[in-house]
């Protein structure tokens, strides 16, 4: 959940950051943020696995490949994607002015955009930008990064955990913007997480994967995956840490994930006209991947999405989505719950006392609708939200 | 496009059909229908490919395996779909009540239910109806019959080709209810097609699967597959033909196409809530799986059937879902056009102007979405529908 943005909190040791008006996103809000660390930082990332990537994930791709960093610079209002080799230059050119501004190589500049697809971005206002966040560069910056990078996210998205490794103290703080975007177009996700842990890049990289998987890739608005969408990791070691046991690592897993589900619940949460948040959890399925696919094909089903919305227990309908999610089932063995009242048992519908309770259930802001197979052993779950008639309004606007 | 409902043009050699209300569907419109073929038919069908098959499925799949049939009879209100082995007893029931009346083996009879999910049949009501349709059947009924498939499809969906084959005259009637469903849960798409064509029934399964392909399989609402989908297609043999040329079968192929093009087109255009037709056209793909991925991925996209809606011609939507096609593809090498107009060109946006253009194109009720890959020589299609506030306000309500 936010927590309040005061600079004590959110300030993470080695640390500055800085958020200001570019002129990139209409309005007068903070729409580029920098991020530095005082010291070479190990940096591992995640980035969308759509085929069409913005230019700014293919230099950050390229630039994290040498496994450590020193700062990110992130825009909200232009995504820089689609835009070609020019893209792909406006890109470099952005991580070099801040490279100089900074006096580290361009390769330690990480570069992350979010914003309309299609156009090219007004490198005049970044370069005027830079000199500025320069300047107001501090430890009590980065709730004003979260700001920066929000499109029309309705609130900042910052989650922090505190653990300790080889007996001292790590903080990881975790920033992110989600799927709230008026303006169509916008290439959704990004996420920061800066901690003050020692730790290998290639280790780094395996934690940041598995949380991933376990949190980023286990929600989803509406089954589009975006251009831009990328994850950024940065251990600065200033915890001065030695190496980790087995049991610190494993805690500094748990606490990574636990940042990024908090960040990846904000962003369900926070999605595009979403009033509702719902965890889709698959039990008793006859395989690992039978798990996913299922809740997955429940989660993204829009007769099932607008169920949510209309508070409609409407079982018919995810029993239609497992049919077609091409996993082992056998309707005969379905039972179905939201929370814990059951309005299925072996495929066939509990009665309407029962779905009359459930409908009491989902008029609430989370809830969960859990489905045991009865196949196997295997067990998974989606982060959803449900599709209203504001997602259509705010998706059908002209972009301009 | 739908034709005027008189007896003429619907009527078909050896064929009687009437409907009645039965009262399994709210209101007083006729919600029952049954065709009767005088002789012993040819008879070909196809399923939904869901695994959750409503217990007509199961049942109507069964008695076609025979190859021939006399009589098909639907109900609308009612799937009789996740309803266990009860359900199953019902519509054989109804088969054996079909199959009394008009002195045929109940495995004659096909059963086809639409409606509610989850729900046991009314199986009174269907008694007492199907005396009343046995005494009504008449030549002039098929249109009727059209009208008691509808859920809240707006319209009934009829399609008819006049044909020469072994140089005697033959008609294709086909009949079919979509996607306009008010009550959710409605278990979607039901065909029948009636041909006087002599043919046996291997061969009538080969073509109806052909055309199924091309038709049905080509179209998307909004991605869910029913659990009571259903093409089933009767040739009773009375044009008197003897065993047909390859031009002759490829022209009843080709009418048969036509007659589920039509209705696919009508079922897409009557989809709940919608107010565009669109054809998702794929060109140069790497594979004919690629082809239609690509087309399937697009046309079911909530961000651009949004869009559609909006009348925008948002190409970085259309960029972004082949992009997560899973399918071969160089954005610089895209190319995409809104009809003629070009809004795409290498990856990069034509301007403001062509999309000014574009969006006076997507004012129109149907338009296509052409997309030049330019990976290989292979061409698919998806006929959609756009995403709309009705489309929630259908799908959000409450089923009672």
């Amino acid at each position: 959940m936010p927590e309040r943005m005061d600079g004590g909190k959110h300030a993470i040791r080695g640390f500055k950051a800085a958020a200001v008006d570019s002129g990139l996103k209409k309005g007068h809000d903070p729409d580029m943020a920098l991020i530095v660390s005082e010291a070479e930082a190990s940096a591992a990332g995640v980035f969308t696995a759509n085929k069409v990537k913005a230019a700014p994930v293919l230099l950050t791709r390229e630039h994290i490949s040498g496994g450590t960093a020193r700062a990110i610079v992130a825009n909200a209002g232009n995504a820089n994607a689609c835009t070609g080799k020019p893209g792909l230059a406006d890109a470099a050119r952005t991580a070099d002015l801040v490279g100089k501004a900074l006096g580290i190589p361009p390769e330690r500049v990480l570069v992350a955009s979010t914003g309309v697809i299609g156009q090219r971005l007004d490198m005049d206002k970044i370069s005027a930008a830079i000199p500025r966040l320069q300047t107001t560069l501090a430890p009590a910056g980065v709730p004003m990064a979260a700001q920066a990078i929000m499109t029309t996210d309705s609130f900042p998205k910052i989650s922090s955990f505190d653990g300790m490794a080889d007996n001292l103290p790590y903080r990881i703080l975790g920033l992110a913007k989600g799927a709230g975007m008026i303006m169509p177009d916008m290439a959704t996700m990004l996420c920061f997480i800066l901690s003050d842990i020692q730790m290998a890049p290639d280790a780094l990289q395996k934690i940041l994967r598995v949380a991933t998987d376990k949190t980023f890739n286990r929600m989803t608005v509406d089954g589009d995956t975006s251009t831009n969408d990328m994850v950024l990791l940065l251990a600065n070691g200033m915890a001065g840490n030695g190496p980790l046991s087995s049991k610190d690592r494993g805690r500094f897993q748990e606490g990574l994930t636990g940042v990024m589900e908090d960040l990846a619940r904000m962003i369900a949460k926070d999605g595009e006209g979403a009033t509702k948040l719902v965890d889709v959890v698959i039990e008793n399925a006859f395989s690992a991947g039978d798990a996913l696919k299922g809740a997955r094909t429940v989660a993204n089903s829009s007769l099932v999405k607008t169920a949510f919305y209309g508070q409609d227990p409407n079982w018919g309908r995810v029993m239609a989505a497992l049919g077609r999610a091409d996993i082992e089932m056998d309707e005969t063995l379905v039972d179905i719950w939201v929370d814990d009242i059951q309005i299925v048992s072996g495929g066939l519908g509990s009665g309407g006392e029962a779905e009359k309770r459930a409908a009491l259930v989902m008029k609430q802001e989370e809830f969960s609708l859990r489905i045991d197979l009865r196949q196997g052993k295997y067990r998974d779950h989606m982060v959803t939200s449900d599709l209203t008639h504001e997602y259509i309004s705010i998706n059908a606007d002209y972009r301009t």
